[in-house]
């Protein structure tokens, strides 16, 4: 196992600074913390393809370029697949994006006009996994996995690098946390800063708060179920486990109906578009913490449905 | 009349610029004008309380502070007395906004959690210009005017000395205009920059096109019937008029339709909540500019009502 370091993040950042969208942080005079703490938001929808993901897929795929490499694949029907879709635009490269044939037209579409090749299975009847090593070798094509890659974590982390500028004092940082690519790439970013690191899940998926707690990856009971069908992954990843064990202060579990609350939030008071994985943090800022220093919440990605988005503004039930 | 000129607008920004957002200039590479070109958006829902009125509230309010006020009078319901009721709780000062008795409890609400008295008119029966004289020697107030107001103008341009640093070539710049307050900031802060301006209003107040062509104020023969109600004013301010007539290089006058377009495209594409009335300008260089140049839309706020916004996203009629 490759571990990343904070010299990585500096490294990628390097690489990529020109290319990023360096998303504001934001403030309301009226909206704090569950403990009265003045909280600020990191608004990375205004990222390029609508989320952090293209950070680590802009710096995963430039990697694969300079080896040598000509397609690239990559397993997502969400922000990863978008990321890498336009990384690969941009690079003058060949993505492949697998995903399954039930995946919604709409995010075919956006990654399709981004110029990547979509190739579907039937989720149940086919493996992608068999799928994408057909076509890996087919098209001599590297994988580019959804966090736990050096160059994807790295990749991340600068927005981590974003905030040590922005931050002019000691913040609590609470990042949503399904696998751990930003997390983990945010942590490494702020070795040394005297910023903290918090993690934010939702309920039922606090996988990452009980490997914290119990010191060895832990596994959710279930896959499906929770809105934030964005950081939904089954169990922390071997290298983000490694990196943020030791790094995370601690991590909040957020209940639906406070993901909900924080979309409307992010909509009404700080004017941004948050899809619910994006809102955790959020959430958990303004109905679980009760720490004594200013909080940062990084609000990851606003790529949200817009029949679900319509239903929590008109506050439908 | 006093007009403002560019070296106001400067003054205005050394004034307040510490307390501003800078807001962001956004992108997205697969948005471009109906002709084709380029096409960037100003985010100034990312301002304080939501829009632009802030910046000209910000600095009339300084000015009068400056002058001896203690207190300061604004007619609005909307984003005006927003801006204004901010400005005098950072400031110090009193604010009184006069409403009438039926604007939405929301809109009431927010004015009074920035610590501004709400004061109410029977709309129809009573005189709400009788109600501010009587309040305004009460109290020895200042009133700060919406647009026709050489400070506020002054202040509403600090948002086109941003753009002169933001834009690295000559833009089309289009901003929706009401009053005109803001477009005439704007239009004075980029004197002599080879950034040209144009106006956007909705269909049916169009008002400003037709002045710019008949040289002289007209006026809009209703003051109904438009979701943009943050634009809706009968006939151009005189400064502003002023100001613009040998400024603004054409006017747009935008269908409802391509407005909530325009709704959703700054939602969806660019990940920012835009109310009707400032989005108008998106809308014009979506559908209607066909220049050669670059564009700039100046999306001038985001506190737009919830069910309507969720009408919009979801698309329903």
């Amino acid at each position: 196992m490759i571990c990343p370091s904070h010299h990585d993040v500096c490294a990628a950042d390097a690489l990529i600074r020109a290319h990023l969208v360096t998303t504001p942080v934001l403030s309301n005079q009226h909206i704090r913390t569950a403990g009265g703490q003045p909280l600020k938001v990191k608004a990375e929808p205004l990222q390029h393809t609508g989320s952090f993901k293209y950070r680590g897929a802009r710096h995963a795929c430039m990697r694969a370029k300079q080896e040598g490499a000509k397609s690239i694949i990559a397993y997502s029907s969400g922000n990863h697949a978008q990321g890498v879709a336009r990384a690969c635009k941009e690079l003058g490269l060949h993505g492949i994006i697998i995903m399954p044939s039930d995946a919604p037209a709409l995010k075919m579409a956006r990654v399709r006009r981004d110029g990547a090749e979509v190739v579907t299975y039937k989720r149940g009847e086919e493996s992608r996994e068999d799928l994408g090593e057909a076509l890996a070798k087919k098209h001599e094509a590297t994988l580019v996995k959804p966090y736990d890659d050096p160059a994807v974590i790295a990749g991340q982390g600068t927005l981590g690098l974003e905030l040590r500028t922005q931050l002019d004092e000691p913040h609590d940082i609470i990042v949503c946390c399904g696998g751990g690519g930003l997390s983990s790439g945010i942590a490494l970013a702020l070795d040394g800063s005297g910023h903290h690191v918090y993690l934010a899940e939702p309920e039922g998926f606090d996988d990452w708060k009980r490997s914290l707690a119990s010191g060895v990856r832990e596994t959710n009971p279930t896959e499906q179920g929770s809105i934030c069908d964005a950081i939904m992954t089954p169990t922390p990843g071997e290298i983000t486990f490694e990196i943020l064990k030791n790094r995370a202060e601690g991590a909040f579990a957020v209940p639906e109906r406070d993901v909900r609350e924080a979309m409307m939030c992010a909509w009404e008071e700080f004017k941004i578009t948050a899809e619910p994985g994006g809102s955790v943090a959020l959430a958990a800022a303004l109905f679980q913490h009760h720490g004594e220093r200013p909080v940062c919440a990084v609000v990851t990605g606003g790529n949200a449905d817009p029949h679900l988005f319509a239903h929590i503004i008109a506050n439908d039930e």
